[in-house]
């Protein structure tokens, strides 16, 4: 099964899809979001791990419109801990570094350790993995990374320092889309999971509009895992709501929710029922 | 007034307090944001003007993060829209650029730009407006800079494209904070503004409780301009919402509402109360 991502080899994406399906999985690196979701559109991958939110960070929306876009549906979610590393190319000792080389969020992300350490300078690269990549095939003198301890595996370079991030609560929420109709996929360990529902709808900015749509779901003992408003820019009054559920649309309780929301939507589209993480 | 702000003079910041107090405002650079909100407690500066949210990105949760460590109050809002243009020192032509510095998000905000000028190759730097400081001092060969109009205005370069952005639905709206007691402001323009309330509040979760905290509002005929809800990983069933409503706390049946809030929550916290942007 090959599976699309953005980033190189190494990237946290890779670590969300050996979470969903075990190390058989061909990952698939694209340069940016939007290939990976082509990838999967014209069949070069029959899956794609897409990031959808941060702890720190909040909602990827990029990555939500490119779910409007697509006809996918999610067949499964993970939460990945974002954990970075300080990883050398072998020989290298902690003493020598001088410069480390990763994303600058994830160089942000590790401030209190280039604090305590003012001998080493923290450069942006543009990417975490790609900055391992780099470091073990320049040999920059000085030349560290910032990266997951799966990009020191694949990349044949050694770990100086791990856990170097300042927040421990980082993680990242991923989805794992395929083509429509493909059924939910149970990764090891969520097989007793409850099932969560993913939509999104679209709703004119009347006093309460969202009260009422959450309301449709509390009448029926629906229990909301995510809701989220966001403006849409181009039509001033209307708004785009995420939101997620605890439950499946074949459950009787939930198809009532669902009609009821279809009444107050002027757009509603479900992204798929799934077990939750 | 000082104002404190994020990034190197020019940023899309620094637009944000031209348009909260005008041209005589003293901008305050900090390089990190907790930098920024440190100089309001310190009295380094009057207030601080803070990105929240963006319409592409999402919601800014680092800065709703500093925002509880504080005991500030928001006594403005702007939105501020995000143009990127191609800056270069005077002399250099368009033709003459082989690359282009500035913050990997911002390229990225430029992809179809480069993929229609193949020979112009994006760099990765620490920072916007400073990217056109760096190329103005520097002079890398064939080198520009992505950042904003005021960036170009105030280092003294040349804008050779403007709008290279590929949306143009890109917006980040502004807090103006200040220390406790503050009354809100009235930037020029907003003085027929409808008032805008935001609050913070968490609530375990039950089924159902953000809708009855949605009800408080919805029974009092309140609208919401803005929901949110956030999972505080250190307690993995208690969830963070942020909540923005039209309406400020002396309107009867806003104080209705808030009482009614509080019976709920476990926590809540009124950010402040101000002119809608």
């Amino acid at each position: 099964m090959r599976v699309a991502f953005q980033g190189e080899l190494g990237a946290f994406s890779q670590q969300a899809i050996r979470q969903f399906l075990g190390h058989a999985a061909q990952p698939v690196p694209c340069e940016r979001f939007d290939q990976a979701f082509a990838a999967l559109a014209q069949s070069k991958a029959d899956a794609a791990a897409i990031p959808i939110e941060n702890t720190l960070h909040g909602s990827i929306h990029e990555n939500y419109d490119l779910l409007l876009q697509h006809d996918f549906v999610i067949t499964a979610e993970t939460n990945v801990r974002v954990v970075h590393n300080l990883i050398a190319p072998p020989g290298l000792g902690f003493g020598q570094v001088r410069r480390a080389f990763s994303k600058d969020v994830a160089l942000n992300q590790c401030r209190d350790f280039f604090a305590r350490h003012p001998k080493i300078r923290p450069e942006v690269f543009y990417d975490t993995a790609g900055s391992v990549k780099m470091v073990m095939e320049k040999r920059p003198p000085g030349g560290a990374a910032v990266a997951s301890e799966l990009a020191a595996k694949i990349y044949g370079a050694r770990i100086l320092k791990r856990e170097i991030e300042d927040d421990r609560q980082n993680y990242t929420r991923f989805f794992l889309l395929e083509r429509s109709g493909a059924r939910p996929r149970t990764p090891k360990g969520s097989g007793k999971k409850p099932w969560k529902t993913s939509l999104v709808f679209s709703t004119r900015n009347v006093p309460g509009a969202l009260f009422r749509a959450l309301a449709a779901l509390a009448l029926r003992d629906l229990n909301l895992a995510k809701v989220e408003s966001r403006p849409l820019r181009g039509k001033p009054w209307e708004y785009l709501f995420y939101l997620d559920f605890m439950g499946r649309p074949d459950q009787e309780n939930v198809g009532h929710a669902l009609s009821h929301l279809r009444e107050l939507a002027d757009f509603l589209r479900i992204l798929g029922t799934y077990r939750a993480a």
